[in-house]
């Protein structure tokens, strides 16, 4: 177990509930007025609701090169095998496959240091920042599954040892997202809670979780409560468009029966502030490609 | 198996491919130029798409009664027992309720009769009709389940030995529904064409597909070729919205994991002259509950 002090205890016998976040969201000291990458109104807007959202921030040259990489990747025989790959639960197609920020792959490494990236994220949490995981999420079209809703930070304090809320998850679609191909949902205000949930986490529980979540997930008084507050909004808008969100916002997706993919890439910024420590459900750490040990401080370019 | 002509092959070995629709899509005859309950534009966009929306054409007075007989029905210790029940594929809550103008339900019988509903349909079949199949469908929130692709008229043809195309569906709103909760989707312009399904049909096949369904459904390339041409569209609106479609409609609907249902009353109206005959896939009939062999014409009131 973790001798660490657990201020966001969690995977618990009896419904704990809701416990008040301890964390700053913004920990950039907004009042220094430095010029930043964000806008005054930016900054309030993920405070109070936990994501921000860039439409077209890649152009559509862009995009068509990143395209083009995570069709190769699924295409590739090396990758089927690669243990970086997660299948979806009812069939062979690729879900997911896992960091793809190293694996030599220039193209998702180098998008990894994009300064339209990084530079927001590392304003928001106010320090240089390592990668935590990165994969692709390919969502095929006609029988996409649903992600359930989840706390990303949850996961990642339970099962990874991540002390503390100070990483942020940024999405990036490589195909459109609309209302028929099951876009990320994201609750508002969510991130200002922390949900404690119920059930002693499995061994070797992402084997199960990453194809189909069943730990770790609200029940359904507690998710009324935050729709309820903050209702539901979904990331809609073409290919190319940005997400940041904040890693405790609860955030799921439906099914896509749509024929049109809803890809994207995925990277969490963890703060050099905020390593990993032992997992807090007293289990071994996942593997370094679900979650990274190594702090490997991102350089912008 | 059944002595007619089979105008519609389908459970076929070998993929056979979009049959052209040998039927009227609107039955009367619009020269006859007799004030009807469709104005002529509806008329031509219900030929050219297959369906026609009308919002809010129950208040929101009317649906609160409705809503409460749902949730009669729902709680109901008898219903839970009974065989018009099918529940959720992977839990026991109830997925849909068949036969809901029958068993002395008079809130549902009434609606069935209902002159805004019954006046269209009549029209467009231009024929006296009673009522083929009526069921609720709750698809709860958090954990509704998606209904994959499919075409009414195929199933109907092949398990219940419905000749011709000249049914209509209507679809009535009991929740809102918004682009969270797994709205309808139809693809405009697909009833125009009959696509001739894979794979033999099991005995007692309604038992699994009304749960989730395997046969019967389009394979991958056919749904490209439908939604390439007529994209989708989703019916959304408030409680009380109508949605009639042709009966060899391609429609599905995602996975629910908003907590709002995506509540709906859905009633099937055959033509009078188009009543069953032996199933064409030569198995015996489904139950009477979920296809009707009684022509009993409905009266509009």
């Amino acid at each position: 177990m973790n001798a660490a002090v657990d201020v966001y205890p969690s995977r618990v016998a009896a419904p704990a509930g809701f416990l008040p976040r301890k964390d700053p969201v913004v920990y950039r000291d907004v009042r220094l007025g430095q010029p930043g990458p964000l806008t005054e109104s930016e900054i309030a807007f993920y405070e109070e609701n936990g994501f921000l959202r860039f439409e077209s921030l890649f152009s559509a040259e862009e995009v068509a090169g990143f395209q083009e990489e995570l069709l190769r990747l699924r295409d590739s025989e090396e990758m089927k095998r690669a243990q970086e790959v997660i299948l979806e639960p009812q069939s062979d197609e690729i879900r997911s496959i896992f960091a793809v920020h190293k694996n030599n792959n220039v193209v998702f490494r180098r998008l990894a240091q994009d300064r339209r990236i990084v530079d927001r994220v590392s304003f928001l949490l106010d320090s240089p920042v390592y990668i935590h995981q990165s994969r692709i999420n390919y969502k095929p079209g006609i029988h996409g599954k649903e992600f359930f809703w989840h706390s990303d930070f949850e996961t990642w304090h339970m099962e990874d040892g991540m002390p503390r809320m100070r990483a942020i998850s940024c999405s990036i679609s490589l195909s459109e997202n609309n209302e028929f191909n099951g876009p990320l949902m994201l609750i508002p205000g969510s991130h200002r809670h922390f949900l404690s949930c119920v059930g002693e986490t499995p061994e070797n529980h992402y084997e199960q979780s990453l194809r189909e979540q069943e730990y770790g997930v609200p029940d359904s008084e507690s998710l009324n409560w935050l729709v309820d507050r903050g209702g539901i909004v979904s990331a809609k808008g073409p290919a190319g468009s940005v997400t940041f969100f904040e890693c405790n916002m609860m955030h799921g997706s439906n099914s896509n029966i749509a024929p049109w993919p809803r890809s994207n890439v995925f990277y969490v910024y963890n703060s050099v502030e905020n390593v990993l420590t032992k997992p807090f459900c007293g289990l071994a750490p996942r593997p370094e490609y679900i979650a990274s040990r190594e702090v490997d401080v991102v350089k912008p370019l």
